[in-house]
Protein backbone atom coordinates (compact mmCIF):
# COMPACT_ATOMS: atom_id res chain seq x y z
CA UNK A 1 0.00 0.00 0.00
CA UNK A 2 2.00 3.34 -1.15
CA UNK A 3 -1.51 5.57 -0.49
CA UNK A 4 -1.89 6.43 3.32
CA UNK A 5 -5.31 7.61 2.27
CA UNK A 6 -8.20 5.45 3.37
CA UNK A 7 -9.07 3.10 0.28
CA UNK A 8 -12.34 4.13 0.90
CA UNK A 9 -12.17 7.90 0.48
CA UNK A 10 -10.13 7.03 -2.52
CA UNK A 11 -12.70 5.29 -3.82
CA UNK A 12 -15.25 8.26 -2.68
CA UNK A 13 -12.59 11.36 -4.17
CA UNK A 14 -11.47 9.30 -7.46
CA UNK A 15 -12.05 5.49 -8.18
CA UNK A 16 -15.91 4.90 -7.62
CA UNK A 17 -16.37 8.80 -8.29
CA UNK A 18 -17.78 9.75 -11.73
CA UNK A 19 -19.17 12.85 -13.44
CA UNK A 20 -22.89 13.04 -13.09
CA UNK A 21 -25.48 13.25 -15.89
CA UNK A 22 -28.47 12.86 -13.81
CA UNK A 23 -29.61 13.73 -10.79
CA UNK A 24 -31.74 12.94 -7.60
CA UNK A 25 -34.37 15.69 -6.38
CA UNK A 26 -32.76 15.63 -3.30
CA UNK A 27 -31.33 19.12 -3.02
CA UNK A 28 -27.89 20.21 -2.13
CA UNK A 29 -27.96 23.12 1.27
CA UNK A 30 -26.55 25.46 1.92
CA UNK A 31 -24.52 24.51 4.97
CA UNK A 32 -23.09 21.49 2.84
CA UNK A 33 -21.71 24.29 -0.10
CA UNK A 34 -20.09 26.17 2.93
CA UNK A 35 -18.81 22.59 4.36
CA UNK A 36 -17.29 22.23 1.05
CA UNK A 37 -15.63 25.80 0.28
CA UNK A 38 -14.18 25.51 4.63
CA UNK A 39 -12.40 22.79 3.06
CA UNK A 40 -11.21 22.93 0.15
CA UNK A 41 -10.05 26.53 0.80
CA UNK A 42 -6.89 25.18 2.14
CA UNK A 43 -5.83 24.08 -1.43
CA UNK A 44 -2.54 25.26 -2.52
CA UNK A 45 -2.46 28.38 -5.30
CA UNK A 46 0.46 30.51 -6.30
CA UNK A 47 1.59 33.38 -3.92
CA UNK A 48 -1.95 32.51 -2.46
CA UNK A 49 -3.89 34.14 -5.13
CA UNK A 50 -6.77 31.69 -4.98
CA UNK A 51 -8.78 33.59 -7.36
CA UNK A 52 -11.69 31.32 -7.88
CA UNK A 53 -15.14 32.47 -7.33
CA UNK A 54 -19.11 31.41 -7.78
CA UNK A 55 -22.16 31.83 -8.47
CA UNK A 56 -24.93 29.50 -6.99
CA UNK A 57 -27.70 29.32 -9.34
CA UNK A 58 -30.88 28.46 -6.69
CA UNK A 59 -33.51 30.53 -8.48
CA UNK A 60 -35.56 29.33 -11.17
CA UNK A 61 -35.45 32.08 -13.24
CA UNK A 62 -31.57 32.70 -12.80
CA UNK A 63 -31.62 28.52 -13.70
CA UNK A 64 -33.56 29.94 -16.64
CA UNK A 65 -31.19 32.10 -18.20
CA UNK A 66 -28.41 29.80 -17.73
CA UNK A 67 -30.23 27.42 -19.83
CA UNK A 68 -30.37 29.65 -22.49
CA UNK A 69 -26.81 29.39 -22.57
CA UNK A 70 -25.77 25.62 -22.38
CA UNK A 71 -25.02 23.74 -25.28
CA UNK A 72 -27.46 21.63 -26.62
CA UNK A 73 -26.05 18.44 -25.13
CA UNK A 74 -25.76 19.92 -21.68
CA UNK A 75 -29.28 21.54 -21.54
CA UNK A 76 -31.12 18.72 -19.58
CA UNK A 77 -28.71 17.71 -17.07
CA UNK A 78 -28.52 21.94 -16.27
CA UNK A 79 -32.08 22.18 -15.89
CA UNK A 80 -32.71 18.70 -13.72
CA UNK A 81 -29.66 18.89 -11.64
CA UNK A 82 -30.52 19.80 -8.18
CA UNK A 83 -27.50 22.78 -7.53
CA UNK A 84 -25.78 24.28 -10.12
CA UNK A 85 -22.20 26.64 -9.38
CA UNK A 86 -20.71 28.67 -11.99
CA UNK A 87 -17.11 28.64 -11.44
CA UNK A 88 -15.10 31.82 -12.70
CA UNK A 89 -11.38 33.39 -12.48
CA UNK A 90 -11.36 36.58 -10.24
CA UNK A 91 -8.86 38.79 -13.33
CA UNK A 92 -8.66 41.62 -9.96
CA UNK A 93 -7.77 39.10 -7.57
CA UNK A 94 -4.58 41.12 -6.99
CA UNK A 95 -6.31 43.23 -4.65
CA UNK A 96 -6.56 40.88 -2.03
CA UNK A 97 -3.35 40.10 -1.84
CA UNK A 98 -2.33 42.52 0.82
CA UNK A 99 -4.33 40.54 2.76
CA UNK A 100 -3.57 36.94 1.55
CA UNK A 101 0.40 37.13 1.50
CA UNK A 102 1.26 38.80 4.74
CA UNK A 103 4.64 37.74 3.90
CA UNK A 104 4.84 39.37 0.73
CA UNK A 105 2.33 42.07 0.47
CA UNK A 106 3.78 44.15 -1.67
CA UNK A 107 3.50 41.40 -4.80
CA UNK A 108 0.08 42.97 -5.40
CA UNK A 109 1.99 45.81 -7.36
CA UNK A 110 5.62 44.25 -8.21
CA UNK A 111 4.17 41.32 -9.67
CA UNK A 112 0.54 41.41 -10.88
CA UNK A 113 -0.01 45.34 -11.75
CA UNK A 114 -0.34 44.24 -15.24
CA UNK A 115 -3.58 42.68 -16.22
CA UNK A 116 -2.18 40.37 -19.21
CA UNK A 117 -0.03 38.59 -16.47
CA UNK A 118 -3.34 38.83 -13.97
CA UNK A 119 -5.75 36.90 -16.14
CA UNK A 120 -3.16 34.26 -17.18
CA UNK A 121 -2.43 33.38 -13.09
CA UNK A 122 -5.98 33.79 -12.65
CA UNK A 123 -7.22 31.09 -15.44
CA UNK A 124 -4.31 28.99 -14.16
CA UNK A 125 -4.74 28.95 -10.37
CA UNK A 126 -8.88 28.81 -10.64
CA UNK A 127 -8.58 25.90 -12.34
CA UNK A 128 -6.54 24.46 -9.59
CA UNK A 129 -9.54 25.48 -7.44
CA UNK A 130 -11.92 24.32 -9.96
CA UNK A 131 -10.47 20.94 -9.42
CA UNK A 132 -9.96 20.72 -5.67
CA UNK A 133 -14.11 22.00 -5.29
CA UNK A 134 -15.14 19.24 -7.42
CA UNK A 135 -12.86 17.35 -4.94
CA UNK A 136 -15.02 18.83 -2.35
CA UNK A 137 -17.95 18.02 -3.96
CA UNK A 138 -17.31 14.29 -3.92
CA UNK A 139 -16.23 14.25 -0.24
CA UNK A 140 -19.41 15.70 0.58
CA UNK A 141 -20.87 12.50 -0.81
CA UNK A 142 -22.50 14.42 -4.19
CA UNK A 143 -21.56 14.23 -7.43
CA UNK A 144 -20.01 16.69 -9.76
CA UNK A 145 -21.35 16.99 -13.38
CA UNK A 146 -18.46 19.69 -14.69
CA UNK A 147 -19.19 20.88 -18.22
CA UNK A 148 -16.95 23.27 -20.51
CA UNK A 149 -19.74 23.56 -23.27
CA UNK A 150 -21.79 26.60 -22.82
CA UNK A 151 -21.38 30.17 -24.39
CA UNK A 152 -18.98 31.53 -22.33
CA UNK A 153 -18.96 35.64 -23.51
CA UNK A 154 -22.94 35.05 -22.88
CA UNK A 155 -22.63 33.43 -19.46
CA UNK A 156 -20.18 36.31 -18.66
CA UNK A 157 -22.33 38.72 -19.68
CA UNK A 158 -25.27 37.39 -17.92
CA UNK A 159 -24.06 36.59 -14.89
CA UNK A 160 -20.12 38.01 -14.20
CA UNK A 161 -18.96 41.21 -15.01
CA UNK A 162 -15.74 42.43 -17.62
CA UNK A 163 -13.02 41.21 -14.64
CA UNK A 164 -14.46 37.93 -14.04
CA UNK A 165 -14.20 34.95 -16.43
CA UNK A 166 -16.29 31.47 -16.09
CA UNK A 167 -13.77 29.02 -16.30
CA UNK A 168 -16.70 25.93 -15.85
CA UNK A 169 -20.16 24.94 -14.86
CA UNK A 170 -20.74 21.91 -12.35
CA UNK A 171 -23.97 20.24 -11.78
CA UNK A 172 -23.94 19.34 -8.19
CA UNK A 173 -26.41 16.81 -6.58
CA UNK A 174 -27.13 12.59 -5.28
CA UNK A 175 -26.81 10.86 -8.54
CA UNK A 176 -29.65 8.95 -10.31
CA UNK A 177 -30.51 6.85 -12.23
CA UNK A 178 -28.23 5.57 -14.95
CA UNK A 179 -26.30 8.70 -13.88
CA UNK A 180 -22.70 7.70 -15.96
CA UNK A 181 -21.63 6.25 -18.68
CA UNK A 182 -18.59 3.39 -17.81
CA UNK A 183 -15.65 4.38 -17.09
CA UNK A 184 -13.81 5.83 -20.18
CA UNK A 185 -10.20 4.59 -20.53
CA UNK A 186 -7.09 6.45 -19.17
CA UNK A 187 -3.95 6.71 -20.26
CA UNK A 188 -1.29 3.91 -19.21
CA UNK A 189 1.41 5.72 -16.61
CA UNK A 190 4.15 4.97 -19.03
CA UNK A 191 2.19 7.52 -21.83
CA UNK A 192 2.25 10.05 -19.12
CA UNK A 193 5.69 9.77 -17.20
CA UNK A 194 8.82 10.04 -18.04
CA UNK A 195 12.08 10.15 -15.70
CA UNK A 196 15.45 11.95 -16.60
CA UNK B 1 -21.17 17.09 9.82
CA UNK B 2 -21.76 17.87 5.83
CA UNK B 3 -18.95 16.00 4.41
CA UNK B 4 -18.91 12.55 4.10
CA UNK B 5 -15.49 12.60 3.68
CA UNK B 6 -13.46 10.85 7.15
CA UNK B 7 -12.08 13.76 8.90
CA UNK B 8 -8.99 12.04 9.26
CA UNK B 9 -8.76 12.08 5.59
CA UNK B 10 -9.88 15.89 5.23
CA UNK B 11 -6.85 16.75 7.47
CA UNK B 12 -4.62 14.65 5.81
CA UNK B 13 -5.65 15.99 1.75
CA UNK B 14 -6.71 19.66 3.15
CA UNK B 15 -6.78 20.94 6.78
CA UNK B 16 -3.63 19.71 7.68
CA UNK B 17 -1.49 19.89 4.42
CA UNK B 18 0.63 22.73 3.69
CA UNK B 19 3.37 23.91 1.14
CA UNK B 20 6.69 22.25 1.58
CA UNK B 21 9.83 24.29 1.38
CA UNK B 22 11.69 21.88 3.73
CA UNK B 23 12.21 17.95 3.50
CA UNK B 24 13.44 14.71 4.65
CA UNK B 25 16.24 12.88 2.76
CA UNK B 26 13.71 9.76 2.79
CA UNK B 27 13.58 9.17 -1.35
CA UNK B 28 10.15 9.04 -2.95
CA UNK B 29 9.78 5.95 -4.94
CA UNK B 30 8.32 4.62 -8.25
CA UNK B 31 6.10 2.35 -6.24
CA UNK B 32 4.73 5.76 -4.34
CA UNK B 33 4.50 7.97 -7.85
CA UNK B 34 2.42 4.65 -9.93
CA UNK B 35 0.18 4.72 -7.05
CA UNK B 36 -0.54 8.69 -7.27
CA UNK B 37 -1.12 8.77 -10.69
CA UNK B 38 -3.61 5.31 -10.84
CA UNK B 39 -5.76 6.92 -8.02
CA UNK B 40 -5.51 10.80 -9.59
CA UNK B 41 -5.90 9.62 -13.62
CA UNK B 42 -9.63 9.25 -12.42
CA UNK B 43 -10.55 12.84 -11.99
CA UNK B 44 -12.44 14.69 -14.27
CA UNK B 45 -11.53 16.71 -17.50
CA UNK B 46 -13.27 18.02 -20.84
CA UNK B 47 -14.35 15.48 -23.18
CA UNK B 48 -11.45 13.31 -21.37
CA UNK B 49 -8.77 15.34 -22.47
CA UNK B 50 -6.28 14.30 -19.35
CA UNK B 51 -3.18 16.50 -21.16
CA UNK B 52 -1.30 16.09 -18.31
CA UNK B 53 2.40 15.20 -18.65
CA UNK B 54 4.95 14.45 -16.16
CA UNK B 55 8.73 14.57 -15.94
CA UNK B 56 10.50 13.02 -12.96
CA UNK B 57 13.17 14.79 -12.18
CA UNK B 58 15.85 12.17 -10.85
CA UNK B 59 18.81 12.42 -11.82
CA UNK B 60 21.77 14.85 -10.58
CA UNK B 61 22.88 15.41 -13.76
CA UNK B 62 19.37 16.43 -14.40
CA UNK B 63 18.26 17.86 -10.87
CA UNK B 64 20.92 20.41 -11.73
CA UNK B 65 19.79 22.02 -15.31
CA UNK B 66 16.78 22.24 -13.64
CA UNK B 67 17.74 24.46 -10.68
CA UNK B 68 19.70 26.56 -13.15
CA UNK B 69 16.23 27.34 -14.58
CA UNK B 70 14.27 28.20 -11.00
CA UNK B 71 13.67 31.44 -9.30
CA UNK B 72 16.08 31.72 -6.92
CA UNK B 73 14.10 31.76 -4.23
CA UNK B 74 13.21 28.15 -5.03
CA UNK B 75 16.61 26.95 -5.75
CA UNK B 76 17.32 25.38 -2.46
CA UNK B 77 13.98 23.72 -2.11
CA UNK B 78 14.81 22.27 -5.68
CA UNK B 79 17.92 21.47 -5.04
CA UNK B 80 17.44 19.18 -2.07
CA UNK B 81 13.63 17.57 -2.57
CA UNK B 82 13.58 13.81 -2.62
CA UNK B 83 12.01 14.54 -6.37
CA UNK B 84 11.05 16.90 -8.36
CA UNK B 85 8.62 16.64 -10.79
CA UNK B 86 7.70 18.87 -13.74
CA UNK B 87 3.96 19.27 -14.73
CA UNK B 88 3.12 19.97 -18.11
CA UNK B 89 0.54 20.42 -20.90
CA UNK B 90 0.55 18.33 -23.72
CA UNK B 91 -1.14 20.47 -26.31
CA UNK B 92 -1.33 17.42 -29.09
CA UNK B 93 -3.65 15.84 -26.67
CA UNK B 94 -6.21 15.30 -29.56
CA UNK B 95 -4.26 12.72 -31.09
CA UNK B 96 -5.45 10.42 -27.61
CA UNK B 97 -8.48 11.19 -28.15
CA UNK B 98 -10.03 8.60 -30.41
CA UNK B 99 -8.83 6.04 -27.41
CA UNK B 100 -9.14 8.50 -24.61
CA UNK B 101 -13.22 9.15 -25.74
CA UNK B 102 -14.94 6.01 -27.16
CA UNK B 103 -18.85 7.69 -27.58
CA UNK B 104 -17.39 10.85 -29.15
CA UNK B 105 -14.08 9.74 -31.37
CA UNK B 106 -14.74 12.51 -33.98
CA UNK B 107 -13.72 14.96 -31.28
CA UNK B 108 -10.21 14.59 -32.26
CA UNK B 109 -10.90 16.63 -35.88
CA UNK B 110 -14.20 18.38 -34.95
CA UNK B 111 -13.72 20.24 -32.04
CA UNK B 112 -9.75 20.08 -31.72
CA UNK B 113 -8.03 20.78 -35.11
CA UNK B 114 -7.15 24.31 -34.22
CA UNK B 115 -3.89 24.27 -32.33
CA UNK B 116 -4.93 27.76 -30.17
CA UNK B 117 -8.31 26.06 -28.92
CA UNK B 118 -6.01 22.73 -27.81
CA UNK B 119 -3.28 25.15 -26.12
CA UNK B 120 -6.32 26.91 -24.47
CA UNK B 121 -8.32 23.61 -23.59
CA UNK B 122 -4.47 21.57 -22.80
CA UNK B 123 -3.43 24.74 -19.97
CA UNK B 124 -7.07 24.31 -18.39
CA UNK B 125 -7.35 20.67 -17.88
CA UNK B 126 -3.54 20.14 -17.33
CA UNK B 127 -4.57 22.22 -14.22
CA UNK B 128 -7.08 20.80 -12.94
CA UNK B 129 -4.76 17.74 -13.28
CA UNK B 130 -2.14 19.53 -11.58
CA UNK B 131 -4.47 20.22 -8.75
CA UNK B 132 -5.48 16.25 -8.80
CA UNK B 133 -1.91 15.27 -8.84
CA UNK B 134 -1.13 17.74 -5.62
CA UNK B 135 -4.17 15.86 -4.19
CA UNK B 136 -2.45 12.79 -4.85
CA UNK B 137 0.95 13.74 -3.24
CA UNK B 138 -0.65 14.05 -0.12
CA UNK B 139 -2.43 10.97 -0.64
CA UNK B 140 0.81 9.43 -0.56
CA UNK B 141 1.67 10.62 2.90
CA UNK B 142 3.85 13.25 1.23
CA UNK B 143 4.22 16.80 1.32
CA UNK B 144 4.39 18.92 -1.92
CA UNK B 145 5.91 21.91 -2.56
CA UNK B 146 4.28 23.26 -5.76
CA UNK B 147 5.83 26.46 -7.69
CA UNK B 148 5.61 28.29 -10.76
CA UNK B 149 8.44 30.80 -10.29
CA UNK B 150 11.25 29.68 -12.86
CA UNK B 151 11.95 30.51 -16.41
CA UNK B 152 9.39 28.71 -18.35
CA UNK B 153 10.74 29.03 -21.67
CA UNK B 154 14.19 27.73 -20.63
CA UNK B 155 12.44 24.32 -18.63
CA UNK B 156 10.06 23.86 -22.35
CA UNK B 157 13.42 23.92 -24.34
CA UNK B 158 15.96 21.86 -21.62
CA UNK B 159 13.14 19.22 -20.75
CA UNK B 160 10.27 19.03 -22.98
CA UNK B 161 9.63 20.42 -26.54
CA UNK B 162 7.39 22.65 -28.16
CA UNK B 163 4.08 20.58 -28.35
CA UNK B 164 4.35 20.25 -24.62
CA UNK B 165 4.23 23.79 -22.22
CA UNK B 166 5.41 23.70 -18.59
CA UNK B 167 2.34 24.52 -15.89
CA UNK B 168 4.63 24.38 -12.32
CA UNK B 169 6.97 22.26 -11.14
CA UNK B 170 6.13 20.40 -7.84
CA UNK B 171 9.01 19.58 -5.01
CA UNK B 172 7.51 16.17 -3.61
CA UNK B 173 8.85 14.41 -0.40
CA UNK B 174 8.76 14.14 3.79
CA UNK B 175 8.37 17.52 5.17
CA UNK B 176 11.46 18.54 7.40
CA UNK B 177 12.88 20.64 9.83
CA UNK B 178 10.37 23.97 9.80
CA UNK B 179 8.55 22.63 6.30
CA UNK B 180 6.46 25.51 6.33
CA UNK B 181 5.27 29.07 7.26
CA UNK B 182 2.05 29.57 9.06
CA UNK B 183 -0.71 29.14 7.10
CA UNK B 184 -1.83 32.06 4.87
CA UNK B 185 -5.25 33.65 5.64
CA UNK B 186 -8.30 32.13 3.14
CA UNK B 187 -10.85 34.38 1.91
CA UNK B 188 -14.25 34.37 3.66
CA UNK B 189 -16.99 32.72 1.89
CA UNK B 190 -19.07 35.30 1.68
CA UNK B 191 -16.23 36.90 -0.46
CA UNK B 192 -16.07 34.44 -2.95
CA UNK B 193 -19.37 32.80 -3.46
CA UNK B 194 -22.76 34.57 -4.17
CA UNK B 195 -26.09 33.32 -5.02
CA UNK B 196 -28.85 34.47 -7.79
Amino acid sequence: MSLVLDPAAQDLLFREAHTARTFTDEPVTEEQIRAIYDLVKFGPTAFNQTPLRVVLVRSAEARERLVEHMSDSNKDKTSTAPLVAILAADNEFHEELPHLLPTFPAAKDVLFAERPVRERDAGMNAALQAAYFIVGVRAAGLAAGPMSGFDHAGVQKEFLDGDHTPLMIVNIGKPGEDAWRPRAPRLAFDDVVTTV
